[in-house]
């Protein structure tokens, strides 16, 4: 093969990750730049470049890499811009993907981080073989990429998928980053997951290990820490989670009818602490004819790679 | 044209109505049987068979004819079967396609009724030229059709597009004629207006011209009527019914970014009563980044034909 590399990079909040990969998705170098220190989109391409140049040179050189495939926040597929992402230091919208092709000189496609995870379970992970499954991410906030007949669906605008802000408690739901309140983002991520022990902590006075920490730093990892030694509000906790969970799915079930949901991120970690649940109220809530016949997967990719993955596989259908 | 027509059929729980139709949506014919009153499948193909005859012959014998297109409750599309449809005599899984085929001896293809209204839409109606949209017809119960990129989405196992049953009120709904409660149906529907009227007139002593009509008895035209006549209580009923369908609308958006959610059906006729709530409360629960952009568009097919040219629309795909 004339092209035999791709390039996916990952871009986070802190850190932005990005490596070579190859067809059959072996990563062949990695290596990071922080994303959150640069105040100029120039200065952090720039970054970006000094690296990659390195990993680049030592596959063969430019002539050897078909594409790069970026998963970014607020990624838009149609435009190539990064647009009003939250959680990044540029503001408004941002034409990233042409200011990758003008420096790297070869074509960028972008697409936002859980479409770039959800084409990377689909062309190296749990979902191979699979053409109609829903990827939930559940990560600091809940991200989603919905596949239908083995394409992502991007809409009519580009930003299709958006399940984190559908709305899981209609009235008095918890403030989230949205503007909005009540969305599953809120409830089913891993700040949700630190919300809920806040809340039951302080609203309740059962014991419980949880109570051994300074409660505005509970994270959803001492949640699962506590639940391994059994503590009985840690376990509900994620019985809660995973309802509110759970009963979402049902409803995303009813939209594409998917042959199954893939679970990616941080608290796919509590394993059947969170998966039990979920799948008790997806079930409790599907339509008869979905009962039992709805698989919901875990990833089976590393985490530190699956963006990556994800990414550069965009970079194949350049 | 060797073959310039096809067939649209709608089934619907008390008559089936079809039609020949050319190329333009010119519906040629029509001719109705009744559905309910045949316990067994095969005397009502047979009667169906004895009244398109006619109309067949009229059009020139069935060599012009390309093939069959049906909209039935619970049809699938990949399978051709009528599977547990809740208000047809047939119980279990009616091979109908097939059976249809073998009797008029031209393919005969088959999806569900709202999926047929939204094929219908795309092809000679209110969404003529849009990719990305959501139809939801508000009938007896609500039905919906998806479709993304130009094409419905059927899902993995056919029955993809069952809007009606995301749930509205999670805590204390409505129940369902599918066994579950709070379903989107059972507020957004004829028969959940209906049943809006009856709570409302039932738990408060505000005067209404809802209260002279035997609160059974009361329909979703009795209401619109006496919205026309500026009736606090009908024009509350259809704010609250506007509010519910305009939440699960942004919810929906936040699925598959539509350019459009197209409406249909008896609940449409209430024109402005309904649109303006659906439209407010769906703007006000969508994120940012669709506000103002969701074209809300009432179907404007004639009803009586709509159904049929849906179903007719899915024969030239043959």
């Amino acid at each position: 093969m004339d092209k035999p590399y791709v390039i996916g990079m990952d871009m986070g909040g802190t850190n932005t990750v990005f490596g070579i990969v190859d067809a059959r998705g072996n990563v062949l170098s990695k290596s990071a730049v922080k994303t959150g220190t640069h105040q100029d989109i120039n200065l952090y391409i720039e970054d970006i470049y000094v690296e990659l140049s390195k990993l680049i040179e030592d596959a063969g050189g430019i002539s050897r890499i078909k594409g790069i495939g970026v998963g970014a926040p607020n990624g838009n597929y149609y435009t190539g811009n990064i647009e009003f992402a939250p959680n990044l230091n540029w503001k408004g919208v941002i034409p990233f993907s042409n200011l990758m092709t003008e420096k790297f000189g070869i074509p960028t496609v972008l697409t936002n981080d859980a479409n770039a995870a959800a084409i990377g379970e689909m062309t190296y992970g749990a979902a191979r073989g699979i053409k109609n499954f829903i990827m939930i991410t559940l990560g600091t906030g809940v991200g989603s990429g919905i596949v239908i007949d083995g394409k992502l669906v991007y809409g009519h605008d580009g930003f299709a998928g958006e399940l984190g802000h559908t709305c899981s408690v209609r009235n008095n739901g918890r403030q989230c980053g949205c503007g909005r309140t009540g969305c599953l983002e809120t409830y089913a991520s891993a700040n949700g997951v630190a919300r809920t022990a806040r809340e039951i902590l302080e609203t309740r006075k059962d014991e419980s290990l949880l109570r051994n920490i300074p409660i505005e730093s509970i994270t959803s990892k001492d949640v699962h820490d506590a639940a391994l030694q059994g503590d009985k509000i840690a376990l509900e906790i994620f019985e809660f989670t995973g309802k509110i969970l759970g009963e979402a799915l049902a409803d995303f079930v009813a939209f594409s009818a998917p042959e199954a949901i893939v679970l990616f991120g941080g608290l796919t970690k509590a394993g059947d602490f969170i998966k039990k649940p979920i799948i008790e109220h997806m079930e409790k809530n599907l339509l008869t004819i979905w009962k039992g016949k709805i698989k919901v997967l875990f990833s089976d990719l590393k985490e530190a790679d699956a963006a990556v993955l994800g990414a550069s596989a965009l970079a194949w259908e350049i």
